[in-house]
């Protein structure tokens, strides 16, 4: 017997299909839907199709948009002669929060990740190598995140640059700001030596 | 400035409006969206709209149907004069999976909970005393939860139903069946006595 009405199942069975979701929660999630009401019900399904239909990827620097160039490519007093090089678009947005950097960017939209089947070719190399030999670049930060993959990743792409004679550099390692010596790990902590600066 | 793309950032919010989702994940499920082939990204904006058009409640017993009636409540072989009362409807489905049942239900959604302001009337009690006050109903057993809220409850209704000659019950209280004695608390232990019985 088939216990929920099959369109309150079908919508459970969507929610289950998203990351982090169990089955639990999906029912939840589809019993609080069908109790709000149909103009949410409409906005929401309104805002799928709408998110899928205008956004794209910038074909600068694959960052994600809603115009034909975004708005940190198309925007005059950016040096874009300094790409920084992020695994995703939520990095952009981490570092535009800093205020400190002045160039532009280029989103890879994944690291290599053998255990997951991500090779180099499913993040978007091709195209900062395209940019690089191109463009009027001087200089390609990496700032993929600080662990193995993204690390390997660096690795990867700064091996590729080094016949084209740009400059490649890499995040400062260290110790957090606002943070306790006696709780930063061994390997920060010796990093944040080797990388000592004079004052 | 703005970081993310107006639609993606629409999309992120509506997450955000669900229970139990926080911004960060939401903001990873609209990405995941975003991801999506559009015929998928279609099919969950669908089913959005197809649960809240065809979902109703049941006008004999208020459980969730894409039927007139719904199934339970339409089944000759079902035994209309026993009606087991059941907060959510997604309890119906509990007590159907234990095929023990053969009456049928009456779901409130929800309990009565002075602090979040859900009273009397906004549960659906008026409609299970004129089921009761129509029909040839012999026995209501209360199957709300053993918390407060739901104990509550069950007595509130139990004694509106006191001076309409049916026969209220509760469900049994005890040790769950595959548990251990050293881990059930006192008082489900001390229900258990009072409630035991010859073998």
């Amino acid at each position: 017997m088939q216990y929920f009405p099959a369109a309150l199942q079908e919508l459970a069975d969507q929610f289950a299909r998203l990351p982090g979701i169990g089955g639990k929660t999906a029912q939840r999630l589809a019993f609080y839907v069908l109790g709000l009401p149909m103009e949410d019900a409409q906005s929401f399904a309104d805002a799928i199709i709408d998110a899928k239909n205008t956004v794209h990827t910038c074909p600068v620097c694959q960052n994600l948009t809603d115009r034909d160039i975004c708005a940190v490519c198309d925007d005059d007093m950016r040096d874009k002669s300094v790409v920084c090089v992020v695994a995703e678009p939520k990095d952009v947005i981490a570092l535009e929060r800093s205020r400190e950097f002045n160039g532009v960017y280029h989103v890879l939209h994944g690291v290599i990740s053998p255990l997951n089947h991500i090779t180099q070719d499913d993040i978007r190399i091709r195209e900062l190598l395209a940019r690089v030999a191109n463009g009027d670049i001087r200089e390609v930060i990496m700032a993929t995140n600080p662990d193995t993959e993204g690390e390997a990743t660096a690795m990867y792409i700064s091996r590729l640059l080094r016949p084209m004679e740009v400059k490649v550099t890499r995040l400062a390692y260290g110790i957090p700001v606002g943070s306790q010596l006696e709780y930063a790990d061994e390997v920060t902590l010796s990093r944040a030596l080797e990388g000592r600066q004079e004052i």
